[in-house]
């Protein structure tokens, strides 16, 4: 798991960043990608990198602002171009399906795979599968947009076979019942409790990926206890008032948000063209005393995803 | 005036060409420039360049395919951004209207100037001013697609006010009709021709932008003694059947046209990203054996179109 940061600019595009795109990546846990939103020329980015278009099977857009949906008809038109046969999902407020299907209709583009579109209009729980969930949250721009939260389901401890034959606990059925956790009596009458013959369970990763925003309690609930928080950062220290009449944070409110909600690692994006190389530089320092593991991102970051410490069985 | 290639691919962007968009900078000539076509990432390569959007004042689209209009939205968003005040029109065919203003409104995109639409229906005149005169002419691609002819003015010669001294014409409102050419009676009783005393006349230049097309009449008319023509090469020697089965045209086909119409330079664009570096000479080297100037351009090549010799007065 791994988050490859496309385009990390706010409003337009500029000379050194693009505007928004952000992938992640998830070739080892379902070899595909999703992307969360889609600037203008994010394709002409992914031709830098070594993102295959067939494989984003997702794509959640935060919001209909220019900057972060531009790009979608040209990526969708690519991908079906270079041999995507997949459906797609796009996840995204009222309105995204009337863009893409306009600009698809009007161009006479004729693509490869199937759309689904789910558009948002609540809160909560939006894709599960046996190893993700993924929850949509309103945030507070200037029009409707989401944060979302990308859950990995724990990985269960492995069973320790060689414990098991050490209890004189025979092999058979009841070795998956043990897997599963479950308490299980045995025919010479023992009762015995899976849990004590797993190995440690290895939490889940969570990733929190925000769109523009400024200061609002949703944000708390997509942020709690990630391992990594994205989020933007379109403002710098002592300009939280601009921020708030813009609908936009600041450096500041994120990392405040981050140390609040325990997060482990704070991704800076939707950098203001106004902060070029040291100033960008500045945003880090000035959001790293509040809280110390912030990065502001730049086009082309990727970062780790890294497992947490595994827990013991039962211990949850 | 210059021709400025900010586009020269073919139906996705590739790392070496963007997909089309072409300027026509008439900064001399009128203070403004002239798009033809505005392929995803137009902005992002206009960053590159010197042009400014704001003085971008007629776009002129050839057909709705993606990779001739999926940038549009994106430019006339950063026009706006960037203190673009004054109207713009856009010619194209229909169906050009409803994808920009489905855009505008998803995102909620409010620019501080005024779209002019002319959607184009007919062949011919579509724009007149003192210098300059369009013309636009259906061409024979999958879905209806144009091509435009631009035709600069003659500049007449200047009154030859020596000649007149001479010839003992006292000055007055009768220069004035002698400049224009016209033939006036003196109160001498003497009748004088103002083609006899103008200097020599710069003929207006002429260039033609086609879009996406296979060997069609209606080319003629648009290339006829142009001073430049910027024509699409998307197959090479040898393959017309498949140019013609992709409405599409080979190199050799617009080098013919060239030499039939007595163009004066030929530029090709719309190249393949099956031709990379040496194979993108060869579809020069092959179209020169028919047409000799000929030039294969690439993204940010700026091409001058040169005035051609004075005419003497009276000679047209
Ligand atoms: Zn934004
Ligand atoms: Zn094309």
């Amino acid at each position: 798991m791994e988050i490859e940061f496309l385009g990390t600019g706010a409003g337009s595009p500029g000379k050194f960043r693009n505007v928004t795109s952000t992938a992640l990546r998830l070739l080892d846990e379902r070899n595909s990608v999703w992307l969360f939103d889609v600037g203008e020329a994010t394709q002409h980015q992914i031709l830098r990198t070594t993102l295959k278009p067939r494989k984003i099977d997702k794509i959640f857009i935060t919001h209909l602002h220019g900057d972060h949906i531009f790009g979608l008809p040209g990526l969708l038109s690519s991908r079906s171009f270079q041999g995507g046969n997949e459906p797609l999902t796009i996840y995204g407020p009222k309105g995204i399906r009337n863009f893409v299907e306009v600009s698809m209709r009007v161009s006479e583009t004729k693509l490869s795979y199937k759309i689904h579109y789910q558009e948002l209009t609540a809160d909560g729980l939006i894709f599960e599968d046996p190893k993700f969930r993924v929850y949509a949250q309103h945030l507070d721009h200037r029009i409707e947009c989401f944060g979302y939260r990308v859950e990995e389901k724990d990985h269960p401890g492995e069973l320790q076979v060689d414990k098991l034959k050490a209890a004189q606990i025979p092999s058979g059925p009841v070795y998956g019942q043990l897997k599963a956790g479950q308490t299980v009596t045995l025919p010479d009458g023992r009762t015995v409790n899976g849990q004590d013959f797993l190995g440690p369970a290895q939490p889940g990763r969570i990733v929190a990926i925000l769109g523009d925003t400024r200061q609002t309690p949703g944000e708390e609930k997509l942020a709690k206890n990630a391992d990594v928080l994205v989020h933007e950062s379109t403002f710098a220290k002592g300009e939280s008032k601009l921020a708030r009449s813009y609908y936009h944070s600041t450096n500041i409110q994120a990392a405040e948000l981050a140390k609040r909600m325990h997060v482990k690692l704070l991704l800076l994006n939707h950098i203001s063209a106004r902060y070029t190389g040291k100033m960008a530089l500045d945003l880090q320092h000035q959001a790293r005393e509040v809280f110390k593991n912030t990065k502001v991102v730049k086009d082309f970051d990727a970062v780790d995803v890294p497992f947490q410490k595994l827990i013991k069985a039962g211990a949850k």
